[in-house]
C-alpha cells in the first residue's frame, strides 16, 4: 500500500493546481472526497476528511479517528488532525478549510483558539449535494459558524501564544527527578531500555513545553513514572516504532499502525495531561 | 454556610418571579449574577453561570468548575452543568437559557445533543454591559449560536435516546464478573468494605446504563476493576458522603467539598468511561 501523505509542499500543490486547471481552493474542494478515504472511525463509521490551506501554501489534511476501548475524549475530529498536523510541521496560520460534513461545536472552538481564526474560511462539501442553496457551499469565513464567539481574548493576555504560535512553556523535571530515574533503573535492569526511558524521558519534556495550555500558568513541573513493565515496554515499542510526533507523517493508513498510533496518543496524554501538576 | 441550590422548584419560581414582579424570563436572566458566586474556576478564575428553565417549570442551575492537577478534559462548564443537573432531576426539555458569558463551541455542541435543541434560547448576559447593540441581549435560538450545525441526526436513527431522553443501555456484567468479585473479597478483608465494594459496583452499572454514549451501541459491558486499596477507599468514602448522582444537589460550595467532588467525577469517569469495554 502507498504510503499516505498527510501534507503536501506549496510546490506539489502548485504543479497540481495547474495539471488539473484547478484554482487552488477549487483544489482544496477537490481533494476532501480522496481525504475522507484515509479516515478510520470504526464506531460511527462516519467518514470525514478535512483539507487545509496554510498561508505558507503548503496544504494539510486530517480525518477522524476513533478508537474502540479508549474513552471518547481520545477520539480525533479531522479539523483537529490537521490543526495538529499543520502545528507539528510549523505552519503558522491556516487561511483556507474544505471539510466533508459540517465541523461541529467543539472543532469550531479548536479553530477558534488559532490566532487570526476570523481570517480563516471554511466551506462544507457536504451541502454541495443537496444543491437547494449555492451560498451554503461557498468558502465561509469562521463569524458564520460561530458568530458571538467565546475566544482566547476573553481569558487570556494578548501576550499569551496561541495555538499554531510557536513558544517554549519552560517547565523542568521536578525535585524528585532522581528517584524517580533511580526507580526506571530499579524496574528496568537491562541498560538499553534504561537509555530508552531517559530518551523518551526528554523527549517527553520537549513535548510538554511545546504543549498548548495557557490556562494553566507557567508554574508546572512534569512528572514522568513508569508504571509497570508491560505497558512501559509498550510505550517504548512504539515510541521507537513511530518516533515522538512523526505518528502523523508517517502513519500508514494500516490498522495496525492505527493501533500503534493509538498507544501513542495515550502514552502521550498520560505523560503531558496526567502528570503535569 | 447556607448550602447552594442548583434547583429551582417550580413552586417557588412563580413565588420568586410573583414578589420580584418580575417575568419568568427576566427572573431566568436576574439570577445569573448570583450563580456565577457558586462556580469554582481556580485555573481560570473566570466565573461562569447559567441558569435554565425546564418545560416543567423548574430552573436548573450550572457553574463552571476546575480541578488543578487533572486533565482539562474533568473541568466543567456551566452549561454542561446545568444540563447534566436537569438530566439527574429528570427533566427532559429546556427552553430557555440565560448564560454570563457566550457558549464556548464545545457547549453549543452539548446543548445541540438534546432532542428538540431547536427550541431552546439562549441569552448572553455579559453582553448588556457593551450597550451597543440591544439585539445581542436578547434570547436568540441555538440556530443563531450554530448555524449550519452537525447534529445527532447527522450520525443517529431518530428512534435512538438523546440527552435528557430517559433510555435504559442494557448492559449487564461480563463473564469474568465472579472472578473480579472475588479479586475485590481478596483486596478487601473488612466484610464492611466489601458490602461498599458490592453497592458501588451495582451503582456504577445503573449509571452505566444510565449513560449517554449512543455511538456505542449496546453490545457493551461493565468492567469494574479495583486498584489499590487506597484510591477503592478514597472512592468509597465520595461514595458514601455524597451519594450517587447526589453530588450536584448536595454541593455546598465549599472547596474541601470540591475536593470530594473532583474524586467522585474521577471514579465516575473511570468506571463509566473507561472501564466499557
Amino acid at each position: 500500500m502507498e504510503q499516505a501523505r498527510f501534507v503536501i509542499e506549496s510546490a506539489d500543490v502548485e504543479s497540481m493546481a495547474k495539471e488539473s486547471g484547478l484554482s487552488l481552493l477549487q483544489l482544496l474542494t477537490s481533494l476532501v472526497k480522496s481525504t475522507q478515504d484515509l479516515a478510520r472511525p470504526p464506531i460511527s463509521k462516519y467518514h470525514v476528511g478535512a483539507v487545509g490551506l496554510g498561508s505558507d501554501g503548503r496544504v494539510f489534511l486530517g480525518v477522524n479517528l476513533e478508537f474502540p476501548g479508549l474513552p471518547l475524549h481520545h477520539s480525533v475530529h479531522a479539523e483537529q488532525f490537521l490543526i495538529t498536523n499543520a502545528a507539528i510541521h510549523g505552519s503558522t496560520r491556516l487561511r483556507y478549510i474544505a471539510v466533508s460534513s459540517a465541523p461541529c461545536g467543539h472543532c469550531r472552538q479548536f479553530m477558534q483558539e488559532i490566532r487570526g481564526a476570523s481570517d480563516i474560511n471554511i466551506l462544507v462539501t457536504s451541502t454541495e449535494n443537496e444543491g437547494d442553496n449555492r451560498e451554503d457551499v461557498a468558502f465561509r469565513p469562521m463569524s458564520h459558524f460561530l458568530p458571538q464567539r467565546f475566544g482566547p481574548d476573553d481569558l487570556l493576555n494578548k501576550d499569551v501564544p496561541l495555538l499554531l504560535e510557536p513558544h517554549h512553556n519552560g517547565l523542568t523535571f521536578s525535585d524528585d527527578h532522581d528517584e524517580i530515574n533511580g526507580e526506571a533503573n530499579r524496574c528496568y535492569s537491562n541498560d538499553s531500555v534504561v537509555a530508552d526511558y531517559n530518551k523518551l524521558k526528554y523527549a517527553a519534556l520537549e513535548a510538554a513545553n511545546k504543549s498548548h495550555a495557557p490556562s494553566e500558568g507557567k508554574g508546572l513541573e512534569v512528572h514522568l513514572t513508569p508504571k509497570n513493565q508491560g505497558s512501559f515496554l509498550g510505550w517504548v515499542k512504539v515510541q521507537r516504532r513511530l518516533g515522538r510526533f512523526k505518528a502523523l507523517s508517517k502513519f500508514q493508513g494500516r490498522f495496525k499502525a492505527l493501533k500503534f498510533f493509538a498507544l501513542f496518543f495515550f502514552s502521550y496524554s498520560i505523560v503531558v495531561n496526567c502528570h503535569i501538576i
